[in-house]
């Protein structure tokens, strides 16, 4: 009886994808660059390639394969609705020629859900029964784990974390809407943020730093370990907001744990500590018994999220005692 | 074979009591004052006689009783941890008495939380999913059904939906906080957003219907109803604030419903307009599939709250077909 699965992680950048077993273990890693063809039956041939070099270098047949893609799923249909950072991910079904060529169940989902799921199975959310996830990057993503099971909403939306409004007169948000989390504390935002210092004038360091180059958040971070007073100020009040942010979210879902992953983190305690304090400043606080974890899977994050979906949908259809007792 | 229960609503004013059959029908009604013993005992021997009241006058045996309460609840325990509107539930022991005197299986519950239940068996959340419920009083409360459970988070402190920050800058809250819906949003904010009014000479109007009475919420509307145009603009305000808190839970969760119930809604669509104009201004607004709607229960929310829980809990404990077809 064989117990493994091919987890797939669609990046904007890269496509990866490995063997994983049911305890975690990775094997088989293949990575390409993001298929760039122009028709969908061209992208889902790369995919279909890279998968195949992993089935025929494994020792044993895999039991289903799930994509994680970071976009907008309809998982029932097996469809990328929509994935903005991936060229010709609209309206593609990806399951039924994955199947098809692999001749094993094919499952897709978004990739901060499978984020959340792969924390809770193989990372940080270990021992969680009730988990939310937070993707910290350039925008803000999240998942939701609810009595160890996946919760993706009654349309497949929910974790949208990066869209609670903490303040209804902050700058605009992608969405359209003022204030979202996303449009105060995320990479986007605290490049917006390093660039108003620099046109205020406020940051020599940092302007000497840019040049004419446009910052990053990892410049305004950089401005800030070089004695930045204003840039240190931007980061802590970011942290501030992302704890008032994740205490209401906290008091919404009373989760055993909060997880965090995602490039922001390199800010260290320069954006947690402040974050934990105003997280914790609220409402039932500590007494919520909700701890914060940073996540332990590293790169590998994407795969083993993937891996976690591929286990708990093929559990889902399976009277297998490995799958059931997972 | 019987399949009713006995439901109590304990409030800050009454203690009000039924038999509930499964179809949600209601009879054998009864109210008393709130015990206000000074004892614990006391509280308990009021409960009992009043539930007695009810049981004597019923045709059938009931398969259990459900005390909702206004407060924080250890269900497992079976004790009231705190309920700040009725004196006397401090660490109070409810169930194991309860369930002595009238030899049926007594359960409690947050009377937010079995609101919300209350409604998706019931009411405005019938059909739904996954449900999110918010009560709109003196202060804000709120209770979330997941997948077709009550869902009440690692501590049993879910959907304190009042407690998500919506402005950092904003009024302070009871819970310590700056800036919670239930600072800006709730009867509490906009008494005190009316007593401002008049403190700041905008509103003659509420000035000369106070004369040296303290303005409630209600006087806030009646002001803008006689015409302040200052009055109204901060119910509207008001309603757009909860809107964007609601827009935010929303993102997070993706409830199919959102249900609404409280003395709040008293100002009809001069609140709900921009609540849910702001709503569905956030991120996957309409495309969330989620609805707003107005609780049916009327003043026995409470009753069908608690006696959802109790057909619940006891199907989780029971093999009858009655209950768990329920």
């Amino acid at each position: 009886m064989t117990n493994t699965v091919i987890a797939a992680d669609i990046g904007g950048t890269n496509l990866r994808a490995a063997l994983v077993a049911v305890d975690g273990t990775l094997s088989q890693r293949r990575q390409v660059p993001t298929p760039k063809s122009a028709t969908p039956d061209g992208i889902v041939q790369e995919i279909v390639g890279l998968l195949r070099a992993v089935v025929e270098a494994a020792d044993e047949t895999a039991l289903g394969v799930c994509l994680a893609v970071p976009g907008l799923i309809n998982g029932d249909a097996g469809t990328v609705v929509i994935a903005p950072n991936v060229p010709g991910f609209r309206n593609l079904n990806l399951t039924t020629p994955v199947s098809g060529a692999l001749g094993i169940p094919c499952f897709i989902e978004n990739d901060a859900s499978a984020a959340a799921l792969g924390e809770f199975r193989f990372g940080a959310g270990r021992g969680a029964r009730n988990l939310v996830h937070a993707t910290l990057g350039t925008g803000i993503g999240g998942g939701i784990v609810i009595e160890g099971r996946l919760y993706r909403g009654s349309k497949g939306l929910a974790g949208e974390i990066g869209h609670v409004v903490i303040d209804p007169t902050g700058p605009v948000c992608n969405c359209g809407s003022r204030g979202c989390l996303e449009a105060m504390v995320s990479g986007v935002a605290f490049a917006a943020r390093a660039k108003r210092l620099i046109s205020l004038e406020r940051s020599p360091i940092l302007k000497e730093m840019m040049g004419d180059r446009d910052p990053s958040s990892t410049d305004l971070f950089a401005a800030a370990q070089a004695g930045c007073q204003h840039a240190m100020a931007e980061i802590q009040n970011g942290g501030h907001l992302l704890g008032l942010a994740l205490g209401g979210v906290s008091n919404v879902l009373n989760p055993d744990a909060i997880t965090l992953s995602g490039g922001l983190l390199a800010m260290g305690e320069m954006l947690l500590e402040p974050m934990r304090k105003a997280m914790f400043s609220i409402a039932y606080g500590p007494a919520s018994g909700t701890i914060v974890r940073l996540s332990t899977l590293g790169d590998d994050a994407g795969l083993l999220g993937a891996a976690a979906v591929c286990f708990e949908r093929l559990g889902e259809e399976s009277s297998s005692e490995v799958l059931k007792f997972w």
